[in-house]
């Protein structure tokens, strides 16, 4: 049994951050909340998402798992303006997961979920950790487009950076001083990993959210961050790419 | 002979309504007004439209026919700005159409009109009928999109309703007590109707207009609006698909 | 040696008059300022841009060149928002051209420029001038879109227009009397312009701009214009097309 309420702006930010990695889901779901871990198809990158039950309007539910295809809750997330409420409802007898807002129904049929194996989530201790306003990421992203397919990452002792070097054209992002929230990095290290990745799931995250990177030297990336006022809790991990000398 | 002016939001109104069912038109002008009756090239929708002399800023005319081709008409209302008067003038002589927009003018020949005959306004009695804003049934529309190609209207005692059935996914709209401005339906009825040609007319409706939704069982709909004020009166009729069981 | 800090409003404005006619372009340097000359590759129209030190921020150079992709300098001018000062270096010796915004940086190669020849610029007498704003030629062009492929620029005593005559259609725009800033035209001359040259520099001036046009019959128009406040200058010509009789 699920049944729940949430705004409309909520669920749109949970949806646009899974669907970065994949588009049909697996969700867990507890009387304490929803969880959710998946990896994308070609193993490159991870997201384990807790969203706890008050980050819902209101929340009632059994232990059960729901199944959707996130493509089509965005088109029923269309329906919703600002400040709009949106109910949910998994029907037990007929497999179907109905949203409701307004005076709308809309209802659809769940995915499979029997093949889907929640991945094993990684316990790495990085040396090095920055927190920082996602719109400095957002930022350096831009400036990195079309540059290269990779991007490198780096923290040291008084700065983070992002980097991106092609054959004709560079393009840099030096965090210092106030432009950090906080900074620990004993030593420098520095990874490389796949542009492509690394700027979806930094465009996903809304402006304004503050973002925990943790990094090492050919490890992958921990990025952490929260969303629905810090109700649900992001972790995303992200492969890098080893250079051959 | 014709002159008139008009307001270019009140000409780009008109000209969105007529445009989702014919591109070429012929008007039929008199000095009371001008008239319109028209169905689309696969007869599956019809429009009666009466333009009013007062829907204008200025308006003489002689009994007289106008030939427009409607794309080109929505080029030329792109020169205005909102609040511009949009003068027109029938150059009887060299069967040229212009329009004066402050300094520019802008002229064009226009399309033959021998060939299109009036279609005939069928005179339908249908048991329901509901007037309600356009705005709950272009919501509706919006939850129906990509679902089925077909739209469900059902009317009853207490309550109007649209609906899509897919394979896999429902859309439903249900419209109740204050949703409806009024409601008479003495039994339930219901017609099916394409998708498209019902998305269209409804879509191209300004936001805030009360129409009202004539219905019977296996039956054509009959929409009921008015533009430019009230000066201007628009009859939409729509075949129903009728299910073979 | 160049270095230099200039609005992002400003370069982009610069650069947006520009890359209507070319991507490649040569920029030579003196302590003064920055000039430009070039035509476009089918040699149909060509440019002189004048830009003085006080165009700038801040301004320190010696005679030199420097060769830049517009494309480049475009995607690198996304990165700026309203009010962001653009720093600008040539680095003499890797040959780069380094951009810095806020805490990004972003250098490129810059292009050879040795095989770039600046064009001779031609000295005319018109007989004709008018002075407008761009915004009336730009409503005049947005008109004649889809009717011809050419425009004719006419001025006489008392008026300047711009008319586009096709099979079916015509569009016009008249200037008289508070339409036009100045209008110098001891009798009526008139050419023809090729649309698409005329309309990318005419909608690439910002809105406000006053433009002067200077007009001969069967000769190329020159227009006039400011930006940057006035501390940049440009001047463009358009070579008419001559009508066989």
């Amino acid at each position: 049994m699920f049944k729940a309420e949430i705004k409309s702006e909520t669920l749109k930010g949970l949806v646009n951050i899974i669907s970065t990695l994949i588009d049909e889901v697996k969700f867990t779901i507890t009387p304490e909340g929803m969880t959710l871990k998946a990896v994308d198809p070609a193993h490159v990158a991870m997201i384990e998402l807790k969203i706890g039950a008050k980050a819902f309007e209101s929340y009632s539910a059994n232990a059960t798992e729901i199944g959707l295809d996130l493509d089509k809750v965005k088109t029923v997330l269309k329906l919703a303006g600002p400040g709009d409420i949106v109910a949910m409802e998994q029907e037990e007898s007929k497999g179907r997961f109905v949203f409701k807002i307004g005076n709308i129904t809309r209802s659809m049929s769940q995915v499979e979920t029997s093949s889907m194996n929640d991945p094993k989530v990684p316990q790495l201790s990085l040396s090095a950790n920055a927190v920082m306003l996602v719109d400095q990421l957002q930022k350096g992203i831009k400036a990195a487009e079309s540059i290269s397919d990779h991007i490198s990452l780096k923290a040291g002792p008084d700065m983070f950076e992002l980097s991106c070097e092609g054959d004709t054209d560079d393009a840099n992002l030096k965090l210092t001083g106030n432009d950090l929230e906080s900074l620990e990095a004993p030593s420098e290290v520095q990874s490389l990993f796949p542009l492509d990745y690394f700027a979806n799931i930094i465009k996903a995250i809304p402006a304004g959210i503050k973002i925990r990177v943790e990094l090492d030297s050919d490890f992958p990336v921990k990025l952490v961050f929260g969303l629905a006022g810090g109700e649900a809790q992001v972790v995303y991990f992200l492969a890098p790419r080893i250079e051959s000398d």
